[in-house]
C-alpha cells in the first residue's frame, strides 16, 4: 500500500523530505504540494510525477486524495496547519518546532487530546539516529547504572544570516533538550544558560557559544555546549555518565587517513551528512506507522515540552539565573514508554 | 514510476531482497517470486501484496509483467537464469557469484556482449558501502599517492555446516578480490594462498584462516586474512598503503562504553549489521538505473574476473605456489571507469 | 653532580618519591628522611643506602648535608616545613596542596617574595604529563584559535575512608583548577558548584559527583565533572574548545583487544598508572633545576591561587551560588610565562 | 650503588645512551668513552663530568674502573668488543645487531656459553615498550586464544644516504623478527620476501616497500610491511590474531585536534619520539640488573637467532622463494621464559 502525502512548505528541508518520499523511502508518494511561494511549489511539483499544486495549506489538507501531511513551512505557521490536520483527522508529520510559543503548542496538545488519539509526530530526528539509539539502549539496559550527568555539544560550522541569537536555544540546543527528555524519560525541571567568552566569528549582538544547563526531574544534570560558528565542521557530541560507567557517541566513522604527520578522520561538514540516515529512518517510520493506521515517534507532548523548555531557556538567557520549568501534568494520551 | 521485479530464489538473502524491495527502497515492487522450494516461495508471496507465484525461473523471466529480475538462487543455477534474462532483454541483478565456473561466467559475458548493452549487475555490495566508497575516494583522489600495498582481513564469527573449505576463497576472499580490482582499477595478475596455523574451531579438513596474496597487474600487493571461525564478531578490515600515506577503514562506530576497566566499541555481530545499509544502497542504485533504462555497478565482467581469480586461488591453495591469473582482453562494453 | 634530598613524610606518595629519587631518576639521592611516625621512617630508611633518620622536619631541614627538601607530609603541616626551607634558603618541592588555608599560602608567598628568589615548587604533576603538554602546545600555538570553553572530567574509581566531601573540590578538582590557570595563563575569576543526582556509591553526606564551573578572567568557561566513586577506572578527560577547533586528551593508549563482540582499550586503574611518568618527569625537572641552582614548574603563587580558588569553591558548594575569586596582584617574582 | 659504564662508539645512538646514563637513568655514570673518531669521543667526554677518554675499545674494556660496557659502535665491530667483554667477564649491553654475520654471532654465543653465565644483553628495545609489553601480556594471558597470525608494519619516514637495500631486512624488519620470536616464544622456521610495487621515493636499485613473511615453528604466520620511505611519519603497527580474538597496538595517543574538517592525532615523526621511553626502560633494566650482579632482556641467543633469520631473509629476497631457517639447538644457558 502506498500512502499519498501532501507537503506544506518546500524550502530546503521541505525539498529534502519531498525527495525522500519520492526517491528514497518505501510506501509513499508525494501527491500534493504547496508553499507560501507558489512559484517555488510549482518548480518542485514539476520535478515529480504530477502532484496537485495547492494554493494554500488549508486547501491541501482538505484534499481527499491526501492521506497524510508533512508540515515543513515556516515555524510560526506550524500551529495552524497541525491544528487543521488534527481537525481533519489526518496524520501529520511536523518538523520541529511543533509551535513557536507555549500557548500555541498547548492548543495543539489540547486539540489532539480531545480527539482521543495521536495524530501528530514531531521531527526530532536524533531519536532515529543509530548512535543515539545505541546510547539509549545502553542507558536503559542498565549497563552504566543510574544516569547522573550528561555532557553534550552541538557545534554548527556556521549559520545563515536570518539566524538570531535566540535560535541558539530554540533551534540548536532544542535537539539536546529533546534528547535529554527521551534518554532519561523524564521532564526537564530547570534551565540555566551561561555565556562563555564570545567567539570572534559571532555576529554583533550574539552570545555564541552558550553553555546550557538542564536539570531533569530526577536530578540528571546535562551541560550542552551550543555553538553556531564552530567553523571546523558539524560536530555533535554526547556522553552520559552513570553510576557504573559512561556511554558516549563515537567520532563519526568512515576512514582514517595517515598523511603528513597525522592520522585523521572526517568531521561531518553539514547536518545532512551527519543526520541524513536518521531523517530517512524517521520519515520511513512515520510512513510505515501511517500505513498501519497510526503514528509513532516524538509526540505533540514532546513538541510542547521542548517548546516550554526553550522558552524557559530564553528567560534564563536573559536573567542569567536558574529558571524552573513549569509544565502541567502529562495527559494520559502521552503516557507510556518513549 | 515503480518497476515490477521478479525474484528467483527466496532463501535468506532472497528474502532480504524481497523485504528491501517491498518495505525499504523506493520505486520498486515485487511482482513475482519463485524458488526451487515452491512452498517456501508461497510463504514469501503470501506475505506480500499479491505477487505472482511462478513454478520456475524460466516462467518468471518470461512473464511480461516482470520488468526486471533479481537472481538469489543457489550459485550453480545463476548462469541459467542470467542467460535467460539476457536473452529476454531484461535487466537482471545477480547475487554473487555470477557463475560458479570460469566457462559459465564466460558464456554470460559473451551473451551480454553480443547484445551490445549491459543487462547484468553483480551483487558486490562493498562497492556501495560508505566506508569503502570513502576509501576509494582517497585512493583515486591522490591523497596518499600511488598505491603500493593493501592489507585486508575478512573475519566471520562462524559459518554454517554447508560451508566448505574452498568457500573461504570463493565466498569470503571473493569480496576482497572484487574490492582490490575496483579500488585500484586493475586486474589481479597472480594469487598465492598461505596456510597459517589452523584454528581449533575449524572443522576437520579445513584450512582456516588463510592468507590470500593478490598481485595486481600494476604491482599492488594485497594480503587478505580470510577467517571463518573468528568467533568474536564480523570484522572487516582494510588499509591501503600509498607512496605518501595510508587510508584504512575505521572501526565501526556507534557508541563507546566505559565500564569495568575498559572503553569499548562494538564489533558487528553479523554481516547484516555491517553491510545492511550497503545492500540497501546497492539495490536502490539498481532500481533507479533500471527505471532509467539501464544498469549500474559491478558488471558481468567484474563477476567473470572474480570467478577466474577465485578459480586461480583454489589452484594456488592446492599447489602452495604462486599461480598467475589468465584473463582474455576486456571487451569494449566493459571499458571505462569503474 | 648528585644532589642530596631530604624527604619529610613517607606515607604512600612520600614513598613513591623516595623510590623515584633512589631508583628511577638521575642526579639525586635520598640522604635524609623523617616522618610523624618514626617507625615508618625507619623502615623506609632501612631500604636505602644509609640515609640519616631525623626526628623532625625542622631537624632535617637544618641538616647541612641536605641540599634540598621534598615535603610529602600531611597537608596541614606543609606550611611549617615550606616556611622553614625558605628561611633556610633551601629549595623545596612541596606536594599539593601548598597549604590548606589561604592565609597559610599567603604567608609562604610573602616569605618567598621577601627572599627575592623562587625556592618553592608545588607538585601539580599534570603540567609534566605528555598529553597535557601537547594540549597546551596546541592551545598556545594558536591552532584552534582563542579558547572559549573547556570540558573536563576527573573520575576516581573510589576513595579511601578518610576522604571527606570537601576533598572533591580541594583534592580532586584542584588539579583541573591548576590546569585551567596553566593552559590559559589566566587567573580564575569565579566558581560555581552544581550538584547532579548523587551516586548510590557515595558515602552518606557526600555530594558526588559535582560539576564545578570555573570562569577565567578572560571569560573561558571550564566545566569540571569531579567524581570520586566512578568505579570503572581512573578516567581523566579534557577538551578545550577554541574559536577555530578543539583539542582533547586521547583515550589512554596501549592495545586494542577484540573479543566477544567488542574492541576495547584499557582505562587506567589508578592514578599511578595514568600519571606515573608525569610524576617522574616532574621530579626530574626539579632535581635538574636544583642542580642548576634554581627551581622550575608550578610556583608558590600557583599553589596559593589554587588554594584560594578551592576555598572559593567550597563557599560556592555551600551557597549554591556563583562566588567571585578574590586575589591580590601577582608579585613580580611570579610574572612571566608559565 | 652507582655503576660506572664505558661507552664504545658515540655516534647518534651512542650519544643518546650517554645522555640517558648521565641525565635520565638512576644508578649509573659514564666513566669512560671511546670512538673510532677520537675527536668526537673527546667532545662527548668534555660534556660530562670527567670520564676517561680511551684510545680504543680494547683499552676501555680493560680499564678496571669500568664496571660494564655499552657497545654502540659500527655493526661490524660489535663482535670484537662483545667478545672482549665476555673474555674480561664484564657485563655488556650491545646495540643491535649483535653481529653482522651468523658466524660472528655464533662465536659470541659459544664464548658466553663457555663462561656458564649470561654477560650479554642485546638492544631490542621493543621488548621494553609499554604497548608491546601489554600486547605480550594479552597473548600469553590467553585472552585471545592460541595465536594464528600477526600483521605488522614498520614505516620509516625516510632513511639516510648510507642505508642500503638489504638494511630493510637487517635494520628494519629485524625488529619485527625479534618481536615475533619474543611474543610467541618460538623460533622463526622460514622466511619469504615479496616485492610490491616500488615507491617512487625509493633510491635507484631499492626494493621498497617489502612484505616479509615469517613462519614460526608452531605455524604462526607473520606478515611484515617494511617501508623506509613512508614520508608521513614513523609508523609502527602490529596486530596478533588468535583463535578467539585479536590484539593490536593503539595509534599513539596524545591529543586529538579537531580542525578544518578532520579530527586528527599525531603520527610520531621519528623513532626517538615513538621509542624514547622504551630505550630508557631498556637501559635502566640493564643498569639495575648489572648492579644486582647479572643481566636481563634479549640474550646473545636472541641476537644470534635474529642475525640468522636476517641472513635467511636476504637469501629469500634474492631467491624470491620461501627459505627455511636453520638453527642449532638452543644451549641450556638460554632456555627458560623470555
Amino acid at each position: 500500500m502506498t500512502i499519498t502525502v501532501g507537503v506544506i512548505g518546500v524550502g530546503a528541508i521541505g525539498q529534502d523530505h519531498v525527495h525522500r518520499l519520492s526517491h528514497v523511502l518505501s510506501g509513499a508518494r508525494v501527491g500534493a504540494v504547496t508553499d507560501v511561494d507558489l512559484d517555488r511549489a510549482r518548480v518542485v511539483a514539476d520535478g515529480l510525477a504530477g502532484p496537485v499544486l495547492h494554493r494554500s495549506g488549508a486547501e491541501l489538507i482538505a484534499d481527499d486524495r491526501v492521506d497524510a501531511v508533512v508540515v515543513t513551512s515556516w515555524g510560526p505557521t506550524h500551529e495552524e496547519y497541525v491544528l487543521a490536520c488534527v481537525a481533519a483527522g489526518k496524520q501529520v508529520f511536523c518538523e520541529k518546532p511543533l509551535a513557536t510559543t507555549r500557548e500555541a503548542a498547548e492548543r495543539i496538545v489540547e486539540a489532539e487530546t480531545a480527539t482521543g488519539r495521536r495524530l501528530v509526530m514531531v521531527g526530532f530526528m536524533r531519536r532515529f539516529d543509530a548512535q543515539y539509539r545505541a546510547m539509549k539502549e545502553v542507558v536503559t539496559g542498565g549497563e552504566i547504572g543510574l544516569p547522573l550527568l550528561m555532557h553534550a555539544a552541538h557545534r554548527n560550522p556556521s549559520v545563515p544570516d536570518f539566524f538570531t541569537s535566540d535560535m541558539i536555544v530554540t533551534d540548536t540546543a532544542v535537539h539536546d533538550i529533546d534528547v535529554a527528555r527521551w534518554l532519561f524519560d523524564e521532564e526537564i525541571a530547570a534551565v540555566t544558560v551561561l555565556r562563555p567568552r564570545t567567539s570572534r566569528k559571532a555576529k554583533a549582538g550574539f552570545d555564541d557559544p552558550l553553555l546550557v544547563l538542564l536539570e531533569t526531574e530526577g536530578g540528571v544534570l546535562v551541560d550542552v555546549e551550543a555553538s553556531v560558528n564552530a567553523g571546523f565542521g558539524y560536530d555533535i557530541r554526547g556522553e552520559v555518565v552513570g553510576e557504573d560507567g559512561t556511554v558516549e557517541l563515537s567520532e563519526s566513522a568512515g576512514t582514517v587517513v595517515k598523511r603528513a604527520g597525522t592520522h585523521a578522520g572526517r568531521v561531518p561538514a553539514h547536518w545532512r551528512e551527519r543526520f541524513g540516515p536518521a531523517f530517512d529512518a524517521e520519515l520511513q517510520a512515520w510512513v510505515d506507522a501511517v500505513a498501519a493506521g497510526g503514528t509513532t515517534g516524538p509526540s505533540a507532548w514532546d513538541g510542547y515540552a521542548a517548546t516550554v523548555v526553550c522558552e524557559t531557556g530564553l528567560a534564563a538567557l536573559r536573567s542569567g539565573a536558574r529558571e524552573p520549568v513549569v509544565l502541567p501534568d502529562r495527559p494520559d494520551l502521552y503516557k507510556g514508554p518513549a
